[in-house]
């Protein structure tokens, strides 16, 4: 279903109850481009930690504008053995709704409006009958200006400052506006004394509108309703009409109401992921950290700075998400897919040995046709998104006993998958863990080295040539990390650089020392995650400056040194109290020393993985399979090869 | 006729055949945006110098794109009495024309963009066929691009670096890719002993194309042709073919005149900027001054940091331009008008006192009809500016003895108006002075005035409520320049703020002095303006960084204090020896103390105000009418007055 400014209040029923009805949603974005830096990859360093890789991508990213949305909602007929879906494609545009109402910038990257143009994007209907949007901050504001003008209406208002040079009386009308509002005061004195019921003021400036309400505020405190009319032409005018008391609260009861309508319909789209995030449904995207992160800016609230903040707020936006990419690239997906991009992927799911899942379109909604291939139609990549995802989790339940041909959105075995969202580009963190801290691996392997800027790839390969395989992840202009194959070879080439001019080298830890000996902070995770995370406010006001951490987790944050905290842990295990986040009775070890990221570690030591954990000893949680593991295994020559880094953005 | 990426290069010859053949040209431009500061109004304070105003305009307006260009040629036939048009509306996009060519940011405003909206324009139109462009430093570089590949490609480039590690031999090719090159060595030794003539390499990396490039140029250095071939699949793979000199000589010219048709393509729409630059013919524009910043910007070179160079490459770019605005603005028309907004203006111009101008269409081109109101369509609009030109022009021929019915494009009457862009909601400085120094105003009657974040402007009304009609221009949400009607109240207002503890109030005077004591550059104009500027260097390279100037100007650059530069020079004459900028016998006097700004002063002091003086005693010099001064005739009271300062943007 289409939806556009045009049909948005009478679809948001039907948006509503979909996404009530729904086992899981689906959703994606277009967005006006991806990176205002100097390039794209300059976005995706190779080497980037997950903390460097959220502050490119909030500093770079965020100015574009996420311009359609699609949702796709998935609900299981038991009856039917199959998944019905209703299918959404938002028009986004942020249309002033008032003259003071935010006039928003975005910037539009032309490679990005090519591409969708040349897949038939429809720029008109976006920017002709795009949804409008607020986020919380905006939305509050909003609610505060017509609080306040009602309460300057009613002269129940107090003044938020002291005029200057203001006179003891209530007002202080300047000389060269006594005449007129003397005049309008005989007109209103005319009105009360004979027995029409309303008058219309001449049209008048602003300024002047607001000393009349301001003295027939006062001289008239009660039995007259004063309004600002329209006229066609766009002059405002004021009309006052006698009422009593019951008639003027009547009056002020409909003028709330169309207040309250204009507030939502300038609230708009924000609605609908309102809506998404009440339903604390498993929400499924590919690739869907930019969308995840473009949804939070847009309609809540500007993103934090700090990486640990956006994850907190990302949580209480989205408790339950499930990126595709990274479920595909993860075993046991990986070794059978070869090619991850969505439009493949969905090729790949509907052969052996998966299967296509069972779909169906709900009653009134337009069935999408995958031969079709509507691609970068947000609506469409949602819906075959949702495909993917049913397709991989069914193929899990193969390795039941018995093998199971459905597996639901709510099943144990789809839960290692939750909250991690594909690391677009990094050659050894494959995901950013949104409910947890993220994988610190070694790179002990890894030099930073730096060069005239007349270097290129070529050059780097001829200088470690002697090296075998290495692996370069460009930095800038005159520097790259160069990740070695063998350990041992780190010492020889650093050995070897002490003579050297041209370039200069150091290990990854050395750099990254001196890179952070000015940035000190470093938060520790609290022991039970985001157990103590109060997500209510969120509903309420936005969390755009400090955030209100628990007292557990404000105890736990204390400095370390860096080479304590980020960087040499990776192969310790992560000690958590496995019993502290409500009695979970499975978890899951990162560990990568064995090959147990997947399989179930009771009782042992381990990060929690899901909010929904609680919920121990369901029907799955014995028959939990054993998955190969997909985690970096102590030598750095494969590490790199565990996951696919796919070459196009 | 309307223009896009579809038809530019079969339309191109007309539009160079219209240029030629007009007496002017008229243009207009539709932008994303207009201004990505604060709000638009911060953009435009009434006592902005023009400095400041150029500097905010170059701040916050120039990310925008400018997405549509009009452009309407009028040449006089006067067999027919009447002026025959072209009009031409272009739809200009960045599309990226290769991987390796500049992928444009630009700002979208919503406000901006919704109006263009509901005015029915097609964005569908610009980012699937928008023609692209080029500014002067990207054309160079992509020239440059291609001639380094094509000597890389003869071997006779000499490399821009000194690879590291890089043997003595011509070609170091890395130990893993020998094998490779060896294969390849053979295949060609295969193919010079055959009677085959040409043999294709499988597809290869860009790295194993450089080494196969490198090598075969080295060992045979005649004799082959190697070329790179694209594959439908995009795949690139080698093909080498067995060539005598002369076809050898053959291919690389049919290369050079295809890379020549390429590098036209995508220089794109900047050759129409470049053609109507270098006819040199009179350019008009509606309010223009934004129009001449986005054209210079992207189709030139980034705008100058200094006001003083962004008016010198300006008269290199367009060295006539004339801006019906402020024409309308100024005597004789600014008593007979009484909105200078564009589509008011058309009408206004075909009533009396005016004349409809008789206009026809050319043959083969669309007319447009004024009755239809196709605003906002930059060919419309620019058809309109040179209808509204004509109208003002042939008005002024009714003072002439005899009165003339047509005056040409060319005429005396219509210097005074050249080079002058409006400024818009200045309140003392009507125009930018493009071809000479801007008027200084005496603000002896300005105060600065600071205040708390919560005053509105009825509290400034308030605060100098004794002192009657003030005027206020807001420069932050805690300062505004306040002009008083009296002179003699500025030192009564100054003596009773002492005792103010919320506000301050200081002169003008020692507001900008305070100002501008941290930048004490100033550049005094050469005496005989822009005489001695070359613009033969903007035809070939831009001019972004340090500009060439000329002996004359550069001994005249030097320092000032600030008050005796810049702001109490305004009551004296400019000196110029009117002899001196080529024996002009007609000269205008820039003169704030009496009548004369528009009356010719021959052989007086004065400024020269147009680079065609030069033609002395041509038809009408004689009969030059007596206009009234528009100009600020020493009394602050009324100086304000003399201009309409238009209410919205």
């Amino acid at each position: 279903m289409e939806i556009t400014r045009r049909n948005f209040k009478e679809s948001l029923g039907a948006v509503y109850g979909a996404v009530e009805e729904a086992d899981f949603l689906a959703i994606d974005g277009e967005f006006s481009g991806i990176s205002d830096g100097p390039s794209v990859s300059a976005l995706t360093n190779g080497m980037d930690t997950p903390e460097e890789r959220y502050a490119k991508l909030r500093k770079h990213s965020m100015d574009f504008l996420l311009f359609q949305f699609g949702l796709c909602t998935f609900r299981y007929d038991q009856a039917q053995s199959k998944y019905l879906t209703k299918s959404f494609n938002f028009y986004i545009f942020p249309k002033p709704f008032s003259r003071t109402s935010p006039d928003i910038k975005f910037i539009c990257q032309s490679s990005s409006i090519d591409f969708l143009a040349s897949q038939g994007f429809d720029f008109n209907k976006v920017f002709r009958s795009g949804i409008p949007y607020l986020n919380q901050d905006e939305e509050a504001q909003l609610r505060e200006q017509y609080e306040e003008r009602r309460n300057q209406m009613n002269g129940s208002g107090t003044p938020s400052y002291i005029s200057p040079l203001s006179g003891k009386g209530p007002v202080n009308v300047p000389d060269e506006h006594k005449d007129f509002i003397n005049r309008v005061v005989e007109k209103v004195e005319a009105l009360l004394n004979n027995s029409e019921k309303t008058v219309d003021l001449e049209p008048c400036s602003g300024f002047q509108r607001k000393l009349i309400f301001q003295t027939l505020n006062w001289k008239y405190p009660k039995g007259l309703h004063v309004e600002t009319v329209e006229t066609e032409k766009k002059e405002r005018f004021i009309q006052v009409s006698k009422v009593d008391e019951e008639e003027r609260r009547r009056i002020e009861q409909q003028k709330q109401e169309r207040e309250q309508e204009e507030l939502n319909d300038a609230v708009g789209f924000s609605r609908v992921i309102h809506a998404i995030s009440k339903s604390g449904k498993l929400v499924v995207g590919h690739n869907m950290l930019l969308d995840v992160m473009h949804t939070i800016h847009q309609f809540y609230c500007p993103l934090p700075e700090e990486l640990d903040d956006f994850k907190e707020v990302t949580m209480c936006v989205f408790p339950r998400l499930l990126d595709t990419k990274l479920m595909a690239s993860t075993q046991p997906f990986k070794d059978l897919i070869t090619n991850t991009s969505l439009a493949e992927l969905e090729k790949q799911l509907k052969e052996k040995p998966f299967k296509a899942p069972k779909v169906g379109c709900s009653e009134g909604f337009q069935c999408y046709d995958t031969a079709a291939e509507q691609l970068h139609e947000a609506g469409y990549d949602a819906y075959i998104t949702g495909l993917c995802f049913v397709s991989m989790a069914n193929y899990l339940g193969s390795f039941l006993t018995p093998p199971r041909a459905h597996i639901s959105a709510r099943s144990k075995l789809i839960e290692p998958f939750y909250n991690k969202l594909f690391l677009m580009r990094v050659v050894d963190i494959p995901y950013l863990n949104i409910s947890g801290p993220d994988l610190q691996p070694k790179r002990d392997h890894v030099l930073y080295v730096t060069f005239p800027k007349e270097w290129k790839t070529s050059d780097l390969y001829q200088l470690f040539s002697a090296f075998g395989n290495i692996q370069v992840s460009w930095i800038d202009d005159t520097s790259a990390f160069v990740s070695l194959s063998q350990l041992e070879q780190v010492q020889i080439a650093m050995n070897t650089s002490q003579y050297a001019e041209s370039y200069r080298i150091q290990t990854y830890a050395d750099y990254m020392q001196s890179k952070q000996k000015s940035t000190s902070k470093n938060r520790k995770w609290a022991e039970d995650g985001w157990a103590n995370t109060t997500c209510s406010h969120m509903h309420n006001r936005s969390l755009t400056g400090k955030r209100s951490i628990s007292p557990t987790q404000e105890d736990q944050t204390s400095d370390f040194g860096v080479a304590d905290s980020n960087w040499s842990h990776y192969t310790k295990k992560i000690k958590t109290d496995a019993g502290g986040s409500g009695g979970c009775g499975q978890t899951y070890a990162v560990d990568s020393t064995t090959d147990s990221w997947l399989k179930p570690q009771p009782g042992e030591a381990a990060v929690s993985t899901s909010p929904a954990q609680g919920e121990a000893g369901s029907e799955e949680a014995d028959a939990w399979p054993e998955l190969p593991a997909n985690q970096n295994q102590g030598s750095q020559a494969t590490s790199t090869g565990l996951f696919d880094v796919p070459q196009v953005w």
